[in-house]
């Protein structure tokens, strides 16, 4: 039977989710048992309310390049539906005689996807629906990594590696907050920055590690008074020890769809954690250390500089799952596996496998304790698994 | 007569400032007459202190790693000496042997090596003292633009153009806050990330315009209104009517060695300005528009993909500066100058030229009115202005 296929992609864009989608096509273009391939404008909001472009033929040239963009091509939406919204979006693919059902996405959009499954072969609806991981947050059960992670993380550590020289330059403390609401994985791609004894980042701070004032402030005192300087990489997410969100015991403002409070597009954490260095390390009658903040915010999933890695397993992810639904399978999630050992980057191999969808639907992984080097940095461990994921770093040179 | 060389380093780092450290030693080191090339630690700072590296006898390729490196390699300071501190820094000259002194910097630096220049003069020295220009900011009078500008520049539009895509994708309202504490040329730069039709920033607002909280939530709701989401580029120098800086109204906190409030490292205007447009714009019964905020922070003066025009010309402003201390010139500041008209890259061309010291010192450039457009914009003479000074930019694709 020919079908029409439609793909959506869901949550915060990355680097790379577009490597993803034209990954999808491409591998659906080359079947003739695949009618039209189509795109939901902004998920499954779009597609509920008819926005639906046709991607079938698009020329190669330009599907490489929107591969080679970040940001989601064919928007996104932060949208998590209940079932009776999951129905809308079966009727809709009814509509559109869809067979083959893609969403690109987090933990929330493979969950969407697990609902619009199970409600259409409950329906009797022979769809095939699968899903493509993606999260710049690195937080999806079974998979090694995700597609997107490995470009944040290559930003996260350039800007490391660039801001302990300006911080070395004009020595004081700095505080760069990180996304990841509650994975650690990018925050900790923060060590890759460092290429010398004494490169920043100093200290690194987990949403897996109870953050303590007392201790935070401990840390720095130490290291600045060691080195004349303390650079920080500290999570978005940090919680204390009763799991409450550092930054939400101050932001009063938004909640998303999920309830969550709004960690990223403010500089509020770091301003906090600013202000509280300010306060407790001036002694009497001194000036107050050199303290200053920058929250990295969305630039981290949009830059567009993506690590060669993430981009050729994101669009590989897309070509597999692509694959999975042609070859007859009825559902699915792509989980990328690594299949070396950890080690230097060049023996570094890994290959997209089918899992369930319940296995990765609605589930979030956190940096296991290998990683976690006491509280305030990661392992040696955690760096060998996450350098061959960001491609190349540069490699800036001293005087000394 | 044989002498030293001294070249310190001042002011908030670039990605370039280090070529201009490199092509002073590369110029000076061809030449038999001058005796060993030496390096302040931290500037003038270190010098009084007795903090001096030597520099004579590096190699090539560690020079030139060096000068690909952001952030001052021999150390920056935010010191702004007095009378006294310059009589220190000519005793420290005498006691080094130094014969030419040169300082790389902004309009403070080129103060600093202004009174040294008098008082070594006045002391009967004959001491050639050099300013070479750098700053990001790009308000050095007299010069067409500044080395550091340009690749901070090519920070602030790619951060734009990949945002922009970011913004699109999930629409809502997005503040960018730019750096820049008088003069706005560097968030005018953000202008260079529109590639097409109703790409951000759709709204910028400088230093140079006053700043109106009434008329921004207005221009903000009609591109709202228009596009379904607005993006803002807006430097943190922002003021109101009567000049006060719109971020000191809010922030307490730190102000530096020159009496200025601490305006960078805080997410606070961001933060001030999202609150600012949530609170107006949010309509009885309906929930507010989704309003984020980001603050570019450090990474705009270290991020270590420097626009190569601009690594070129730092360069050739420390060999020209060295060049002019050798050819008997006792005194002098280097200008960058366009020889070229505006228009494509192609054609720009730019040569270094002499100025005097007095012409630069302590003196700010701002924002002229032919690259201004209204209230929120800048002018397609900007734009030309602004485009060769930045190399390529990536392109973005998208669907349609």
């Amino acid at each position: 039977m020919t079908g029409n296929a439609i793909i959506g992609q869901a949550g915060g864009p990355t680097a790379v989710i577009n490597q993803s989608l034209v990954g999808i096509v491409e591998a659906l273009a080359t079947r003739q048992r695949v009618g039209r391939i189509l795109g939901m404008r902004h998920g499954v909001q779009g597609l509920t309310a008819g926005q639906i472009v046709d991607l079938t033929d698009l020329p190669a040239d330009q599907l490489n390049a929107v591969a080679d963009s970040p940001s989601a091509a064919l928007g996104s939406t932060r949208d998590k539906p209940d079932e009776a919204y999951c129905q809308r979006i079966v009727q809709a693919c009814q509509k559109n005689e869809i067979k083959y059902f893609f969403y690109i996405g987090g933990n929330d959009s493979s969950d969407t996807c697990r609902i619009v499954n199970e409600l259409a072969k409950a329906s009797g609806s022979d769809m095939r629906c699968f899903h493509v991981p993606k999260t710049v947050d690195n937080d999806l059960p079974i998979n090694d990594h995700t597609p997107g992670f490995g470009s944040a993380a290559r930003f996260v550590a350039t800007a490391c590696m660039a801001d302990s020289r300006d911080n070395a330059s004009i020595p004081g403390i700095k505080v760069n907050v990180v996304m990841g609401r509650s994975a650690g994985f990018l925050t900790a791609a923060s060590a890759l920055a460092r290429q010398n004894e004494n490169d920043g980042p100093h200290l690194i701070y987990l949403p897996e590690v109870a953050f303590d004032e007392d201790r935070f402030v401990q840390d720095v005192a130490q290291t600045y008074d060691r080195l004349g300087r303390c650079q920080i990489a500290v999570s978005e997410g940090i919680q204390d020890a009763s799991g409450v969100a550092i930054a939400a015991k101050l932001i009063k403002g938004d909640t998303d769809a999920h309830g969550n409070v709004q960690l990223s597009g403010s500089g509020a954490l770091g301003d906090l954690l600013s202000g509280l260095l300010k306060d407790r390390l001036t002694t009497a009658g001194s000036k107050p250390p050199r303290v200053r903040a920058d929250t990295f915010g969305y630039l981290q999933r949009c830059w567009p500089d993506a690590s060669p890695v993430d981009q050729s397993e994101a669009r590989e992810a897309g070509r597999f799952a692509a694959g999975l639904a042609l070859e007859g399978h009825a559902d699915g999630s792509v989980a990328l596996i690594r299949t070396s050992t950890p080690g230097p980057s060049e023996s570094y191999q890994v290959e997209c496998q089918r899992i369930e969808l319940s296995e990765v639907a609605a589930k979030t992984k956190h940096m296991s304790d290998a990683f976690i080097l006491g509280y305030n940095d990661v392992s040696r461990a955690f760096v060998d698994y996450c350098r061959p994921l960001v491609g190349e770093l540069p490699t800036l040179a001293t005087l000394s």
